[in-house]
């Protein structure tokens, strides 16, 4: 089959890429140049039955948020994962990704699939490993075959992109056990694969068959997102060698991705203190050859939990700022518990804050929400900033509970003395 | 009297020294060189009647939070300000401003001071101007002796910090006029001043008399906040001329106050994008002798009203990280209307988050704590996680909501597929 890639590099303008150009204010052109050389990619598989919009992702374009939802062992309950990506949705989530551990995962996915039409994400090693558990007895009895099965239905099933911890091999697994972190692997899918190649003693079947992953994802045009199986968990073990191991790996992996023409984004950390992070993205960018980088976060610090998605849109701002193409959200629940659907919309709009504020400084045009906020703002137009407010619900909820009595042109906050009201009065009629 | 500069220009180390340095963990000759070169402010009033510990504010020290409290004429309850005040010291705040403008200022005031031990600062100008609204009819009719009575009052009253805008003066507004912003003054007692000079045609008194301001700042010790009546109110106008006019001017008064051996900080927005929130930092350090910088946010997009303590908590982080010392909070109600004591809380923790995470990387000693919830994390323990978080009552609730029912040293998010489990289970068990 052809890959978006493969016709970039022909020069074809396909419809697709059209309407993503437009979108997104640059020119197809742009978009194939980007898809070419693996810069931007498109996160769609040929397989999606819904009507999903095609989505690009990287340099150049505007930031993207992922939502991250799904069931757990101790929260199964397929009806309120139906209603977190709907939340999702309608917060402005630009991705979801089901990350579901409890119940009967084929199902769980094709419900949130029909119910998301946007484009959907997946981490399979995380069916392999909880079937292995279920018909083993343990993740770690799971084989080869089980990672690839779980890989190929899900791709049949249409999901667009799809977390892959490749970089996870006995080469990174060395360097982090020498390295001694506090808190040595907190991604699911890493900690398995660790286990994994611990207890059989041999390589990641996800790095030994990486030609075999390409060509189902070449297959079905699924965007592969290479994990970082090895992030740090905390700001104590931040950007250390096991974590820059792993890129590296990904690097290398990334050129053979391209040179199969298949799409790839890398994902990032995690946990890295406010001066580190420029430098994070500015070293995936060089290492990975410019691929778009899907940061969680980062976490500016560790010791806020219940206040992680704040902590997260800090990191995440400064991430963009930087060149991160694509944020990870995080809600209050990160590292306490499985999000509400509160949480889940919580998470979302702070995340959309974060890449806004970077996109306002990589791209002008983004200004200009800004800019008509702030004009209604100038000309007390109450009824028009809620409408260009991030969330026009919680403006409108605000200012209705507290709304002022005399003068109701301004807010409770000043009254009649309200700066913009006074300079209007007293300075402005003078010229 | 003596000033605090002037004893530490003499080498003399105070028990208030002392008690700054021992709590900062820097040595008394550290804070003294700062008091000095007025890179470390003191903000403590001589009359203050409260027993306040002394705060240091500045260059090499903890990053620091203020929460503005304050009535307004449409909402207008000192039980409900006191309230705001011990919530705000509750949740951490370092300092407390009252920005009254309803109601009997001088016991509102003075009642929050008693209510909040803490250094306790204020907007002397509010006073002078709404006092002239009610016994004269209107704000432009405050004269000179209006306004330096009040902040002799005040003074007397034991305010330990003022923020007095005396770089709003005919050469700063002139270049105002010609920048035709599109929101022309969004702080108060900028715009009070601007009317002021531009009815009159006058200076502003604030700058004419500045040595009289300095006579009396100096009998009481009190800390000078040098306010930015001119900072751009939204991103648009950010880092404008007037702005930067306003700063030379301030950076001229600093040099004069440190003469004279008070002590001064310099106030800054506000509105800033997020690639030019260093440049401020960085430009008012060299402008203003490395004077303490207390930031209002700052805020890196316009759009968020609502989650306006979320965008000033991105953008204070960067500040801190820049070297900005003092951050003024924002609530989730700025722009919109007077903050609720819900939101006084929020707004402060979301700043300290802010702050931690910029101290983290200014000082090695900022980090154990993030070192130890690490380590509670990695030892599962959900009791010593909760004591450590910034908010625990938090913490707790969200576990004790979606605690998890099988294994319980875990979470449900993961549930038996937690990272930090599995790797105690398969990996570490073999080293």
């Amino acid at each position: 089959m052809t890959t978006r890639i493969e016709r970039a590099r022909r020069g074809i303008v396909t419809e697709e890429v059209k309407e993503v150009a437009e979108g997104e204010g640059v020119t197809p052109e742009y978009v194939n140049k980007g898809l070419a050389q693996g810069r931007i990619v498109i996160t769609k598989n040929v397989a999606r039955k819904e009507e999903v919009k095609p989505l690009g992702i990287g340099e150049g374009l505007r930031v993207k948020v992922n939502a991250n939802i799904g069931t757990s062992v101790d929260i199964c309950n397929i009806d309120l994962e139906v209603e977190k990506a709907r939340a999702a949705i309608e917060a402005g989530a630009d991705t979801i990704m089901d990350l579901s551990t409890g119940g009967d995962l084929d199902k769980i996915r094709r419900t949130l699939m029909e119910a998301a039409p946007i484009p959907f994400g997946t981490v399979p090693i995380y069916q392999a490993a909880i079937e292995a558990r279920r018909k083993k007895g343990a993740i770690i009895y799971m084989d080869e075959d089980d990672i690839f099965k779980a890989i190929e239905r899900q791709a049949r099933d249409g999901v667009d992109f799809m977390t892959v911890h490749c970089g996870v091999n006995r080469e990174s697994v060395e360097s982090l056990i020498r390295q001694k972190r506090l808190l040595g692997i907190v991604s699911r899918g890493g900690t398995f694969l660790t286990a994994w190649i611990k207890y059989h003693g041999k390589e990641n079947p996800l790095y030994k068959n990486f030609d075999y992953l390409l060509e189902i994802a070449k297959e079905y045009d699924v965007t592969l997102s290479l994990g970082d199986g090895l992030r740090p968990g905390c700001i104590h073990d931040a950007t250390d060698r096991p974590q820059i191991q792993e890129l590296l790996i990904l690097g290398r992996l990334v050129e053979k991705a391209l040179e199969a023409g298949v799409q790839v984004m890398i994902e990032g950390p995690g946990h890295i203190p406010l001066d580190q992070v420029e430098i994070n993205v500015r070293l995936e960018k060089a290492i990975c050859k410019g691929a778009p980088f899907y940061v969680l976060g980062p976490l500016v610090t560790d010791i806020a939990p219940g206040y992680d998605h704040i902590v997260g849109a800090i990191g995440g701002a400064l991430a963009a700022l930087a060149g991160a193409d694509f944020l990870c959200y995080i809600t209050p629940s990160e590292h306490i518990a499985l999000p509400t659907v509160e949480d889940v919309r919580e998470g979302v709009i702070v995340t959309r804050i974060a890449a806004h504020a970077a996109d306002i400084v990589r791209r002008k045009e983004a200004k200009e929400r800004d800019y008509n906020i702030s004009k209604a703002r100038a000309e007390l137009d109450w009824e028009k900033q809620a409408q260009l407010a991030i969330d026009p619900e919680k403006f409108k909820k605000i200012r209705d509970e507290r709304s002022p009595r005399q003068i109701t042109d301004v807010c409770t906050m000043c009254g009649e003395y309200c700066a913009i009201k006074l300079l209007k009065d007293y300075v402005r009629a003078e010229h």
